[in-house]
C-alpha cells in the first residue's frame, strides 16, 4: 500500500461535474489500495472573483486581510470534494492549510513553508480517510492566515508529500503532462515521458508553466518524484525524478521554454567604478522588484552600459526608480523596452558538450531573428529577442533540436 | 472609554457600498473614543449562494464538511470590512470565529457555544485594532469548524459581549427596531424605545424575526443591554434590557408577533393510556425535528385525540414517522395541515390581569377568525389559525390592543 499526494489545479475543480470527476478518478486510487492525500487550488474563477471584490473596498488591501480572504477560494473547493466523495460512498475529509499543519513565515501573499506538523492529516488516514488539503494557504506562528504566492498548491503538494514520505506527488493539470515546448505554439511538441528535476527546474523558470519552479525545488530537495499528467484525458504524463536518464536521452535538448513577460531597462553611459550596480539595484529590491537577468558591456573610456530585465508589469515602476538614480550617478539617458521575450534551449546534454550555442545562434540568425541579450547556466541558453519573433524562434529550434513529434 | 460590540447583518454588508457605509458607521464609534469588536454576516446571498453549489454536489452533504464551506461565507465579508476600515484610516483585523476563541460543542449546523477564549480579540485591542469577528461560526475541541444555525451572527455578538462585559451589544439590521408588530403587515406599527429580556424573548419566539431568542436568552443571563437598529436610517432602535420600564408600559400588550410557518398534525382517536406520548415524540425528537405546541383533548371511553405544531418543511417527515406509530397504537386517523399561522400577544401586563385573553378571543371572533389551538405563558397568549385570516388577525389586534401609531 503506497501513499499518493495528489494535486488538483483550479481548471480541474472548475465545477460542481469536474469536482465530480475529480472524486471519480481519487476513487480509482482509492480503490487499488493506496492511500491518498489530495491538494485542492480554488475553483476556476474564484480566486480572481475574490480579488475583484477587494478591489472595489479599496486599492491597497492590507496583506494580512488580503490572504485571510483569498484563503477561502480553497476552503470552499475543500470541503465541495469531500462532499463528491462522501457521495460515491468514500470516507474523506477536508482540513485547511492550517488544519493541516502547513506552518509559514509571515511574508503575507508570498509566504514560504517552514514545516508541516502533519499530525492531523496522519490520524485522519488512520482512520481511513481520503484527506482533502486547501492548497495555496498555511498559518504563520501567529495563527494568521498566509498565501504562499504563484505556484502555491504545487507547493503544499510537494511539501506534504515530503512530510509525508509519499510514494509520489502526482500533479493534475490541464495539459498531458511537460512538453518539449509549449503545445499552443508548436502543434509538432510531444510530451517528455520524463525529465531529471534540474532540467524541469530550468523549464520551469524560463516559461513552462506546467508546474512551479519552487514546487520543483522542494522535490528535488526532498527527492519525490513529481508526476505531471491530465486531468481530463488519460495520459502517462511526464515524471520529474531525480534517478538518471537514459544516455540516448542525456545527449539531447529536452525541451524549448519561452517566456513573453520581459521587459528590458538600459542604462545608457553610465560611469565605471564600484559602487554603481548596488546603487541601481538595491532600491529595486527594497521595492520588490524581482530582476531576472543583467548584463553590463565592458566599457571604453570608463563609461559602460548598463542592461537588466524585469516583468512587463513591473517596468513602469522599476523606471520610476531608476530614472532618479541614473541621473545621479551621471548615466547619459535610461531606456525602457516592454515589447521582449525570451527563448530557452534546455537540458543535460549541453554539459561539456560544444556546439549548442553555435547551433542556436545559427537557427535565430537563419530566421533573421536578433538577438539582443544572451544568458547561460550549465545546462541551459536563453536568448532575449523581440517578442513579436518569439514564436518563429521557438518552431525553428524545435525543429533544429529533432524535438518534433516522431524524430 | 466604553467597549461596544457590533453586529452587521448580511444586508448590511450586501455589496462594496454597503461594507464601506457600515466602515464609516464603525468609524464613527471609534472616533468618540469607545473600543468597537464587530460581529459580521456573510454578505447578502453568499450563505444561499453556497448551499446552492453544495446541492449541485449531493443532496446530503456531510455536516461537518457543510459547516467547513458556508463558514467561508463570514470570512469573506469580515476581512473585506477590515479593508474598508484600514481604507479610510482605521486600525482593524478580522479575526474567523476560531481566532476570536468562539469554542463550541461538535453539534454541526447548529452548534451551541461553550465558552469564549478571546485572548487574540482583547490583544489585539490593546494594540488599537477594532476587531471584526467571523459571525455565525466556531470551533470544536477537535478544531473542526462549526456554524451555529439560525440566528448564528446575533449570538456570536451577544455571547462576545458577555465575554469581554461589553457595555452594550448593538444589533444592526434592516428595521428599525423591535416594532409593535412587523411593519408590512400593520403600517401603523411602531418601534418600541425598550422590552425586557422576557417580553423579547417571547416576542421572538414567536414570530418577531428581528433578533433571535438565543440571543436574547444569552442577552438576559449575562444581562447584557442589546440594542436593535436600522444600519440604513438614523433611528434610535430599541433597547432589550432587564431593568425594570414604566408602570404605563407595563400594563399594556407590548407587541403582537404573528408566525405563518406553523403545520399541524392530529393523530385522531388515540387510546389514552400512558406511554402513547412517548412513542410518538420520541422518533421526532431523534429526527430532531422541533415540536412548538402540543395539545391533548380530553377523551371520552378512553379515547382522545391528540394534536401538535411543527415547521411547514418539516410536516412531511413527520407526517412519514407518525403514520406507522398511529397506526401500531390503534389510532383512527392521521391528519396533517399545513395552511396554519400564529398570532401572539405579549406584555408583562398580563400576569396576574384578567381579561387579555377574553379581550383577544372577542377580537378574532368578531372578525370571524376561527381558533383552532391555544397555548399561553405567563406573558403571552397565542391562538393558532387559518394561515390566510393570520394578516386580519395581527391588525386588528394591533388596533384593539392600542399599540396602533399616536395612541
Amino acid at each position: 500500500m503506497a501513499l499518493i499526494v495528489q494535486k488538483y489545479g483550479g481548471s480541474s475543480v472548475a465545477d460542481a461535474e469536474k469536482i465530480k470527476s475529480v472524486a471519480r478518478s481519487i476513487a480509482a486510487v482509492r480503490d487499488k489500495g493506496d492511500q491518498v492525500v489530495v491538494v485542492v487550488s480554488a475553483m476556476g474563477d474564484t480566486t480572481d472573483e475574490l480579488i475583484e471584490l477587494a478591489s472595489q473596498i479599496t486599492d491597497h488591501p492590507q496583506m494580512r486581510e488580503f490572504d485571510a480572504l483569498l484563503s477561502t477560494g480553497e476552503l470552499i473547493s475543500n470541503t465541495l470534494l469531500a462532499m463528491a466523495l462522501h457521495s460515491i460512498g468514500y470516507q474523506a475529509i477536508s482540513l485547511s492549510g492550517a488544519q493541516a499543519g502547513i506552518r509559514t513565515d509571515t511574508a503575507h501573499r508570498r509566504a514560504r513553508i517552514l514545516n508541516i506538523a502533519p499530525k492531523r492529516v496522519v490520524e485522519e488516514m488512520e482512520k481511513g480517510n481520503i484527506v482533502i488539503v486547501a492548497g495555496f494557504q498555511g498559518v504563520s506562528e501567529g495563527e494568521d492566515i498566509t498565501t504562499l504566492g504563484r505556484g502555491g498548491s504545487d507547493t503544499t503538494a510537494v511539501a506534504l508529500a515530503a512530510s509525508l514520505k509519499a510514494e509520489v506527488c502526482q500533479i493534475y493539470t490541464d495539459v498531458g503532462g511537460v512538453f518539449t515546448a509549449d503545445p499552443r505554439l508548436v502543434p509538432e511538441a510531444c510530451p517528455l515521458a520524463e525529465i531529471g528535476y534540474e532540467e524541469m527546474l530550468e523549464l520551469a523558470t524560463y516559461g513552462a508553466r506546467v508546474v512551479h519552479p519552487r514546487a520543483v525545488e522542494l522535490g528535488e530537495l526532498f527527492n519525490i518524484p513529481i508526476l505531471v499528467a491530465s486531468s481530463f484525458v488519460h495520459s502517462p504524463g511526464t515524471l520529474i525524478h531525480g534517478g538518471g536518464v537514459s544516455m540516448e536521452v542525456r545527449n539531447k535538448v529536452r525541451g524549448i521554454a519561452h517566456d513573453l513577460d520581459v521587459a528590458k531597462i538600459t542604462v545608457v553611459g553610465v560611469p565605471d567604478r564600484p559602487g554603481i550596480a548596488v546603487s541601481i539595484f538595491k532600491p529595486l529590491a527594497k521595492a520588490g522588484i524581482s530582476i531576472d537577468t543583467i548584463v553590463q558591456n565592458a566599457g571604453i573610456d570608463n563609461i559602460t552600459d548598463l542592461t537588466f530585465t524585469v516583468a512587463k508589469s513591473e517596468l513602469a515602476e522599476a523606471m520610476r526608480l531608476v530614472e532618479p538614480i541614473a541621473e545621479s550617478i551621471g548615466a547619459r539617458e535610461c531606456v525602457g523596452d516592454a515589447s521582449l521575450g525570451t527563448v530557452s534551449i534546455i537540458g543535460t546534454g549541453m554539459q561539456n558538450t560544444p556546439g549548442y550555442a553555435s547551433k542556436m545562434f545559427e537557427v535565430l540568425s537563419e530566421k533573421n531573428i536578433n538577438i539582443q541579450l544572451i544568458t547561460t547556466s550549465e545546462i541551459r541558453i536563453t536568448c532575449i529577442i523581440d517578442e513579436a519573433q518569439v514564436e518563429d524562434a521557438v518552431r525553428a529550434l524545435h525543429r533544429a533540436f529533432e524535438l518534433d513529434a516522431g524524430e
